[in-house]
């Protein structure tokens, strides 16, 4: 099927969008820092805790897109996927980083994508308890904040002894991608680790150049791609091969970034 | 020589720490996220970055003393010691996590002491870009923010099974060290690296359990201890000694997580 994006309804794609993060924020926020917070465990083994901030933020973002465009499908990380008619799939995170979220850390993100077959066609990364929002995608580039509001723009080309790293190793990932996330850490700048999908939004503002993942879903790199994308930025696998499906990320605020890190990680 | 904090001065000083860290908020923002901000290297061997903005932000804070409480003495991060006659000393570490501050994240924070010859008495961690201040002693332990202002209090006890840990390892400490922190990490729920003094705020906020750091400098380790303790919380070094003078930092939201993670860290 094919998605049908248009002049016209880009303005109502995009308003829904910032209609949904508004949502989330109203949902998510009084789990945040709450006291008593439930954490389920629903991996069979480790540590992947889902919270009731998560299914409210979700939930609240289903009931924007069931009023304002219900001929969308749906796949959010909570309650699975909805089939549509319009050929447009909407790409819910309510709470990406939860385990920042549940030691009350605000780098956590509300992570909202648009997209056709192809891949994102935009996303917002949101972060309710700094009231950040950051979003790309349909000829916009932009990010509001405590600061104000501006445009995205990454930083370009960096040498890679110039560059700074995000990662969240050493917490995810298996050896070998350890290692290979590894010797790209040796030849850096700086790294730092954790921020989840911040991190992504730091990229797309120019802070930093490079972010390697690994074992992300669908639903954690698509809202990223299309805010780094539309930024000016580079976002693949360790392949240098199309990653909306998710898998190991590699997102660079260049080409220089991009092919440097590329020449150690394809060999993983 | 004996300080005098009485009732009458302690809200002179308290409020005199408040407008010291408004200034520094002033001060620093224009640095953040700023295209072209400089990194001096101070160090001869790795990455130590200055910037502008810990300069800028020092000489806010030495201003206000100058005008408020020029017989105290301060010790400063940029700038060193200059000496007092009240037997009070200001530490002050402007930002705290240059590293997260050069990366755009919004975990650093403007650290405030105000010490006698027994340690804090009363100290402050601000985030200016998210505009969150948590401060502690002279009978005070609250919090202000984005979600409105409130008391700070600890979890209290909690098994190590069931706690969260922060550090900024695996970024600091020597081999040894980060052995230690490891055994430790090996048997808590859940760790989490690199937000710098803000792990100390979380803790105060009741939010986490334990951080363990080393190779801290008195200027980053007196204002988290002021808050800490304030909030029903246990700041000392890997022996269970005071260490309002740096060093190797453990601290905990309870004595349940002190003593066990004490019990590991003291054969270090």
């Amino acid at each position: 099927m094919e998605s049908r994006v248009t002049s016209e309804n880009s303005e109502e794609i995009i308003s829904t969008a910032h209609a949904m993060a508004d949502a989330a924020r109203l949902a998510i926020l009084p789990f945040f820092r709450s006291d008593g917070l439930l954490a389920d465990n629903k991996a069979t083994a480790g540590f992947d805790p889902v919270t009731e901030g998560d299914r409210a933020g979700e939930r609240a973002m289903r009931a924007v897109l069931a009023a304002h465009r219900p001929q969308d499908a749906i796949l959010g990380e909570e309650f699975g996927h909805q089939p549509g008619t319009s050929g447009l799939t909407w790409v819910l995170d309510p709470v990406d980083g939860t385990r920042g979220f549940l030691s009350g850390t605000p780098t956590w993100g509300v992570l909202i994508a648009v997209s056709d077959a192809s891949g994102p066609l935009f996303g917002i990364i949101d972060q309710p308890y700094i009231g950040e929002r950051f979003e790309g995608g349909l000829g916009r580039a932009w990010m509001t904040g405590p600061m104000g509001a501006g445009p995205l723009n990454v930083r370009g080309d960096r040498a890679l002894n110039e560059a700074i790293l995000f990662t969240t190793f050493p917490e995810i990932g298996d050896t070998v991608e350890r290692d290979g996330f590894g010797a790209v850490a040796d030849l850096v700048r700086l790294t730092r680790y954790g921020v989840d999908c911040y991190a992504y939004a730091l990229l797309a503002a120019g802070q930093i150049d490079l972010v390697i993942e690994a074992g992300l879903n669908a639903y954690d790199v698509q809202a990223p791609i299309a805010v780094i994308e539309a930024a000016g930025g580079i976002v693949t696998d360790w392949r240098g091969r199309p990653v909306h499906d998710g898998g190991r990320v590699l997102a660079a605020a260049g080409a220089a970034q991009h092919a440097a890190a590329l020449e150690i990680l394809s060999s993983v």
